[in-house]
């Protein structure tokens, strides 16, 4: 599979980016930065910065453009891990095969730290282009993460533990806490890659269906994997009561709204005049995967 | 004393745009949104907002053009105050004479409405100006706010609790804790004001400056004022061990620190064309004061 090999190519340079973004650990203060490295460079798929590099090739230029962009993304993403798995939150002692950052550091290094990450995303949108397209992915991902994105959509999902089941609100859930995120991913990536704004909407439409279908499939996952797969607590959701897709409609009904979505993400895609075979092997990943 | 009438009608424009800038109450998550607003709207100096106007005005334009950064800077002040009174760090159950955020509310909705506040400071300044202005704003409020500024100073300043009096360490721990946002705040308010790089530094160096001699007086004030008058514990830097500068030179010693920084504040200001007597104003009553 040939989209296999550029992946790995775009991880590395990912990886690589994120280690020099990041403070060093000997630098003070130390705990800090340690434990935003730890929370960073700890593993993890790399969905959004490799949403975006693929995003800023779609719309005809090298995916390198997009790697900055992405990188913010990811940054955002690990810091709302951070604070997502609090006592105070989700409790969770678990992550990517580790002890959560509260546990390895403690819980004031924990807060602090998902917001000095929050603090580092927004910094490197300084490096998206030009004054013009720093200012539309600020836009963005603010957008993305505030009360009305992701820290809304994490909210609701606390809020929703034990309530009734019911599919609008979950789809809002959906959509905030994970939807608006990777939208967002996709748009950045069109916008440092130097798409118009017709080409960024689809860009961001293609992240918002694909969101969806990615943590539907998270459900599931959750559902009928381990805990030892998955590298964080599986059955946690059952446990809890949350308000998920398996929950909801049962695992059939889940695996089938997943490759809906997928299809109506990948429905965007003929609009782009670029390239956008690795976008849609990611889009396909997101939904035939293990962990 | 005509400046008082001034920073009255700012202080009007800031409670209205900040009141406008948060989402309603009533628009779900309501829990999220109401903590929002408890901790935004629950009075406060507004110092950050007054001096990104007032700078605006040092810069040759109205202050008006300061006030979205300015309320940009008020929310990263807010959004820090919540998560520094969290049990994990501060503890702290009183500020600005009411129940802290976590008390008011719950631990998890304080840690998630100082997210969202963060999300929405970067969110308001895509109204600095044109994109150029924005993306320099950015790249001031971002560095400001990082582990190298107000998380970092405040990591730093948990960590030197109990430990030996070092100054050089205590000047770095107020320099990043107050003096990073402070400084910022009339940074970004020159920019916003159409200030040319030169006049933003120098207002930058002003707020660095004032931001020493505010914490300097904050330090005083903990040690020899009462929690009716502050509207938050007092005598709490003694109990815990902070590093502050009356436990490291005195109280006499820490007065004369505070002045001497205020003057070399204003010492910066005659390097700048416009109307700098408001700026004056504020600074002056930043060391002179009872709260």
């Amino acid at each position: 599979m040939p989209g296999q090999s550029v992946l790995q190519t775009y991880r590395w340079q990912v990886e690589s980016r994120l280690d020099a973004l990041l403070p060093p650990s000997d630098e003070p203060p130390a705990n800090l930065h340690a434990a935003m490295r730890y929370a960073v460079l700890g593993g993890g798929k790399r969905l959004r910065p490799l949403l975006a590099m693929a995003s800023a090739l779609a719309v005809g230029s090298p995916a390198d453009s997009g790697l900055d962009v992405g990188c913010a993304a990811e940054l955002v993403h690990c810091f709302s891990l951070i604070h997502d798995d609090l006592p105070a939150i989700d409790d969770d002692d678990l992550r990517r095969s580790r002890p959560t950052v509260h546990k390895k550091f403690n819980e004031a290094i924990a807060v602090l730290a998902g917001d000095a990450l929050f603090a580092l995303a927004f910094a490197t949108l300084g490096h998206a282009g030009d004054p013009d397209r720093i200012a539309r992915c600020l836009s963005s991902l603010s957008q993305a993460t505030g009360g009305r994105g992701l820290v809304g959509g994490e909210v609701m999902d606390v809020e929703a533990e034990g309530g009734p089941v019911d599919i609008a609100l979950l789809e809002t859930i959906h959509s905030r806490k994970t939807g608006a995120l990777i939208s967002s991913s996709c748009e950045m990536g069109g916008i440092a890659g130097g798409g118009d704004e017709m080409e960024c909407r689809t860009l961001a439409l293609f992240g918002r269906e694909l969101g969806l279908a990615f943590q539907i499939v998270d459900d599931i996952l959750n559902e009928t994997s381990s805990s030892e797969v998955l590298g964080k607590a599986a059955g946690t959701d059952r446990d809890k009561g949350k308000l998920t897709y398996p929950a909801a409609v049962g695992l059939e009904a889940s695996k089938s709204e997943a490759e809906k979505a997928l299809d109506r993400a990948l429905g965007h895609l003929c609009q782009l005049e670029g390239e956008t075979t690795v976008l849609e092997e990611i889009a396909r990943a997101c939904v035939v995967r293990d962990s």
